[in-house]
């Protein structure tokens, strides 16, 4: 969640008898300069909803104007070089503006600052920043926001004062070390702000860049001692991994705040996997302390390491969230929005992030920041999404106004690409190659995997068209393919000759002739696929494009293809126009092929079925699933059944062997799911093809939505993009009357679900909550569904 | 229904005993030999599933040909010229043949021939002939059939025996005049053959072709007298027209059968609109005696009197059921059928018809034979289906083999065009214009029509988008406009032009400067149609193609377009490119174009709601509703909703009027059907629009469907075409889902269907069924729904 820290009380009432206790007329002043700054900032500009009196920053940028003038006329560097005085006059000076630009006066009254102050918080929630942050996070308008009233301690009181944030573990990997960073002589806006960089509190965080600092540990002992005490019971008590927010004042320690902290993805994993280890929380708990968009981050490419060992960083950072990523430079927040908008990766590059950027850093493949430290809110935000970033990364220069930086004797203008290696630190010029993380080997993955397991219903079954995705996807623990596509095993050159003579052909014998070439090769992919899975179901599917879609588009192939079948350009044309289709989505294609030329399906079932027969002869454990395409009727599905069982019989008879095969249908178009019941007569299970039964649900053709699907998600018209997580109104509907019906029929119908709905955490929740027995996803989601499917499990029962 | 007579009993023992019995030996060895050619053709070759014997007529003809050639040798040219011992001969020679081709001999056997011919007739229900025969009229296989055996009494005894059927009603007119034709010294078969041209029964039955033979009531006046007091109880005792056969042995009547009669389309309803206003059959009754497609046959196309008068007939024939028709000669059945699967319009030329030609009967247009009467085979099917059929046109000669007939000295061959005037009987070389038939003055028939609107309880509207359409439809009855389609509008030559101007604009203003292009024309449109429909609601849908729909597809016309818009082709072209769509039925179309460009759904509402405060200001009873396309969520009708709504209240405002207009909804995806309780809180009414429904809940495209349609409807996979005719298991369910929850948030949501189902018998009986408010049509459709909307009820309240 996201918090405004709001100072009020300081008056010119109020200042005198501050002094007087404190015995600090310079961190007085210094404090009300602040308070006017930032009281004049969020309550009389941003939750007034004032216009920003300048185009940039608004009323705060005007006032550090004034100090920064004001430090040039002293010579100075640094805030703290100027005294009391020039401290008091500051303030005057900041009033003066504030009435002149926002039209009315800085309040000296503490009552009003705090009723306002708590007034213009509650405001913030339905300020642009808070909306735009809930649309992103996905959190409902309603919860609301909560104001806490506390007296002020000041960090800042001298060098027996400090400020800092510590994690109970480590956020950025998940080590069970208390970890954090401070600040001498400081208020806590320093810390986060990340202007200067902060020591760490203990010698565990030592790094590159920290290291000439003095850690907590060994400046204040002490304090330290209590500080960790602290943690130690906050976590404890918690149950949970705690951000904390402490200030000492004159060595007195005051904890401010504590909170769950925010982690990375491999942290999350590895917290959750430490404490069902440490018996801190039962494996359910566990399941739910990782999100799904965190286990992904351990999913998430990186830099091949061989190129990076050959190219040397442009500059050098702090690793805040790893991964790998490239993109163009993008100089502001908006630009990194417009420019993804348009289609483009980028990478945001900032001096120092604010809650105004999130927008773009969201666009963003990666961010990265000259300024800041690990807890800086560009590192805070980015780990929060698992997305790539680097900060603090001193060694760049940025000019905003001329849209580049410079690092060591380079230019990066805008638009030119740059690589982060948000692992390291290391920012590199160009593009670099990425590749996928090595999951396998990860143990602290597969053990939290393995307690989602032991959580989870749903099987998770993959989408697999090849014996390598199949193989891969097991290890990542798939139970089975839940969909082989047959028709790119066609697209290979061999073989598409023999698909285009197929279809061309005019008659019967022709068009068995070409099916017969392509057999040997079906069964050779059959042999391979279902070997891989063996133990394992696998759900076949019998061809599904339209035959149009095999044929060539370009002239000279056309000509090609013309000699090599022995027939003229024309003739050849004439073919194509005739398959022509004007709405090939719902043309000539799934079953309705195999209907109209039952030749295909018979070769395809003698492949997968031969296959069967002599994998199961060598003591194999097969269980192949023919899986009819697109049917919509009872009566496609007889007749589509009927020709695979007789080739099934023939084959039995042939190799003398019993194959343990079933014949079944995607429910895929409307009627499939309305009339299951009267479907599931004949077949022996359901897969739902939600991508389809989406397109005919809606009447959305996914290559045509370009056109208005941006606006509608602008618009609000649609919540989400219904290809990416199934509309439960709808589609949903439509799933549910289609398990229903099937299972009135057959009461122990299998049914799941293939497409890419299958993948999708909160879809994989719906699978669950309409009794699917598995869902199906691409090898690399597998992971994702089974976190998913897990924690679908733990919230049902939360729920009753 | 069909019906078998088949004698037996006959053999070399038991002929000579009935030789005794009648004294004529002659008669006896006719009746034998008829026998043997039926039982042999009936029982042995066709219940047997025998191939016929020879290509064409199998046994039947074969022993035909021993007849013709005993003939010739005998130099004789009528049947009944042989004498007893040439029909002895016979007998032997034809049960020798018999024996030679089917492999077994004739049996002569009194009791097996009863029981093998018994058998035959159980067998003949699932005979090709009955199976296809049921297929066409929709009788389930399962009725199954029955045997009535009785003794046989003769109508070939000489002149004082002689052979009829009666109708008691004319068939054809529907006059309530006793109407039939007899043939003295005949058999049933013969007349039905329609060989013999037989006479009338009576003054009344006299025509051009019969006025020479001697009616019944003249040549036999006391049996006629019997005959009509008969024919008077039995349609007394069955309510309905009565279908009689007699036979007269040496002067004895028999009555053989009755059964209630086929008529015409214009004979079923003059009698069902007779019988209520004599008082025989109450309205309801009336309702139910004629057929969707008997009405359908007033509705039928005429031939074009003015261009009839200027044209002289090449032929003329008996007028056996009305309408005219055009279409290419085919002299096989075989042949009309395979034409027309190969989308040929074909009309029938047959010697005569037999029951082996009803299929090729069916695919044609139009049937003309050479011989038969108003009673033959020909003319009794054709007037049961209301096709245009001419019989006995003696001035045309057929020759099969050579596939054409001449007629004076002209020859038509296969593949020329011929028109027919069923009402006249008529035959004309060439292609002649049809015209509309003028309902309206059909007395009866409008008086007919008022009958079913006192039953139905649907309404009935029309699909109009032209004062034209709308008031022609009001003629037959609509009830208002259930959809107005506006896209229409905007292919005139000087709209399309401003059109164009708005797609292609690339900013809002630019759009908005061609939309004011076209307000006028918009509105001067929606004047002219509110005003034709005064006084009733008129559903007007806003813009629902896409918008690439509108633009030019050759490069010409591009060129032109360019030009006129001054911009570079090049330009123009990205354009077009940038609108193209993979699957536009799928696309950028309905309220997404509203959605992403309020200022087409403003400009349009503007025009329907100025021109409805401009009528309603003159005092006119305007009832505008305005319908949104293509919803599929709540928040594309609410968005849409207050951009009319908000148009409205500035129109009413600058008006100063209160117009009666209402905002509501197409249910046309599945996911508005499914969601119809939520888009019920912002609709005020829907309208079905099951053309997308069915094509959004099959995954059919009607333009791509010629790929596999014909084979599903062949093999039995769809039994009818879900485009003709509502799917009542899938689509259906999605409509009643509709409703249902539709009206759970509005409990008295108006609702209704618009597209083609809506003028579909037993789609509009479905629509009754589920409680729609309406159904709207095609203008010359409104009839036939009004009719079904009266069964509907009727078949509601039968059932119950």
């Amino acid at each position: 969640m996201m918090e405004t820290v709001l100072n009020v009380g300081l008056t010119e009432e109020t200042v005198p008898g501050l002094i007087k206790n404190t015995n600090d007329e310079r961190l007085v002043y210094d404090a009300y300069r602040r308070l006017i700054t930032m009281y004049s900032d969020v309550v009389m500009e941003k939750a007034a909803g004032i216009e920003p009196v300048s185009d940039q920053k608004g009323i705060r940028k005007q006032l550090d104007k004034i100090m920064e003038k004001m430090k040039k006329e002293k010579g100075v560097k640094y805030d703290n070089e100027l005294d009391a005085e020039d401290l008091k006059k500051l303030c005057k000076l900041y009033k003066m503006r504030v009435k002149e630009l926002l039209g009315k006066p800085f309040p000296d009254d503490a009552m009003k600052q705090l009723w306002e102050g708590i007034g213009a918080v509650f405001a913030s929630w339905n300020g642009k920043r808070a909306v735009s942050y809930r649309r992103i996070e996905g959190i409902p308008d309603d919860w609301g926001t909560a104001v806490n009233v506390q007296a002020m301690v000041f960090g800042n009181m001298g060098e027996t004062s400090a400020t800092g944030v510590g994690f109970t573990r480590n956020p950025a990997t998940g080590e069970n070390k208390f970890y954090g960073e401070y600040l001498t002589n400081a208020q806590g806006e320093d810390v986060v702000a990340g202007i200067r960089t902060p020591a760490p509190i203990n010698e565990y965080g030592k790094t590159e860049h920290n290291k000439r600092l003095t850690s907590l540990e060994k400046g204040m002992p002490k304090i330290y001692k209590q500080l960790f005490n602290a943690q130690k019971r906050l976590e404890a008590h918690y149950n949970d991994m705690q951000d904390i927010e402490f200030t000492i004042e004159n060595g007195k320690l005051f904890i401010l705040q504590t909170r769950t902290g925010k982690r990375n993805g491999p942290a999350a994993v590895k917290m959750a996997a430490d404490m069902v280890r440490e018996k801190l929380i039962s494996k359910e708990e566990a399941v739910m302390r990782v999100t799904p968009s965190q286990l992904d981050e351990l999913l998430h490419p990186m830099l091949d390491p061989a190129k990076e060992k050959t190219t040397s960083p442009m500059a050098k950072g702090l690793p805040a969230s790893p991964g790998g990523a490239f993109g163009m430079a993008v100089f502001t927040a908006d630009d990194a929005e417009q420019w993804a908008k348009d289609g483009k990766q980028v990478i945001l590059v900032r001096e120092e992030t604010s809650p105004e950027d999130v927008h773009g850093m969201h666009s963003a493949q990666a961010i990265l920041t000259a300024k800041g430290g690990m807890t800086s809110h560009a590192a805070l935000v980015a780990r929060g999404w698992g997305k790539c970033c680097i900060v603090g990364c001193g060694g760049i220069h940025i000019n905003v106004e001329k849209k580049q930086f410079t690092a060591r004797d380079k230019t990066v203008k805008e638009g030119d690409w740059i690589t982060l290696n948000g692992t390291k630190g290391y920012v590199y010029e160009g593009k670099m190659d990425l590749i996928k993380p090595d999951i396998e080997h990860n143990v602290t993955l597969m053990y939290f995997l393995d307690i989602c397991n032991s959580v989870k219903r749903l099987g998770i079954r993959t989408n697999a068209d090849t014996r390598k995705d199949a193989t891969v996807a097991r290890r990542f623990g798939a139970e089975g393919i839940g969909l082989c596509r047959t028709e790119h095993m066609f697209f290979n050159p061999h073989r598409i000759k023999s698909m285009r003579k197929m279809i061309l052909a005019e008659r019967l014998e022709a068009r068995e002739k070409a099916l017969s070439e392509l057999l040997p090769y079906q069964k050779k992919d059959f042999l391979e696929i279902l070997e891989a899975m063996e133990g394992l179901p696998c759900t076949i599917r019998l061809l599904d494009p339209p035959l149009h879609e095999f044929l060539p588009r370009e002239k000279d192939k056309k000509q090609e293809l013309a000699k090599e079948l022995n027939i003229s350009l024309e003739k050849l044309q004439k073919r194509i126009d005739q398959l022509h289709e004007l709405n090939p989505m719902l043309g000539h294609r799934g079953c309705r092929l195999g209907i109209t030329y039952p030749e295909i399906t018979r070769m395809q079932a003698t492949a997968i079925l031969e296959a069967a027969a002599e994998l199961t002869k060598a003591k194999k454990r097969i269980y192949p699933e023919i899986m009819v395409p697109l049917t919509g009727m009872r009566a496609e599905m007889k007749d589509q059944y009927e020709v695979i069982k007789s080739v099934a019989d023939k084959v039995e008879k042939r190799y003398n062997v019993k194959i343990k095969y079933s014949i079944g249908t995607m429910i895929e178009t409307p009627r499939a799911a309305l009339t299951a019941d009267k479907i599931a007569e004949v077949a022996e299970f359901f897969s739902f093809g939600t991508n389809d039964l989406s397109q005919l649900t809606f009447g959305f053709s996914r290559d045509d939505i370009a056109g208005f699907l941006p606006d509608y998600l602008n618009r609000g018209i649609l919540p989400v993009d219904p290809f990416h997580i199934i509309d439960r109104d709808g589609v949903g509907e439509l799933v549910s009357i289609g398990i229903k019906k099937g299972r009135l029929t057959k009461k122990d119908l299998k049914v799941g679900i293939c497409g890419e709905h299958g993948g999708e955490p909160s879809s994989v929740e719906f699978c669950h909550s309409v009794g699917m027995n598995y869902v199906s996803c691409s090898p690399f989601r597998v992971p994702i569904a089974r976190l998913a499917a897990a924690q679908a499990v733990v919230k049902e029962k939360r729920k009753d």
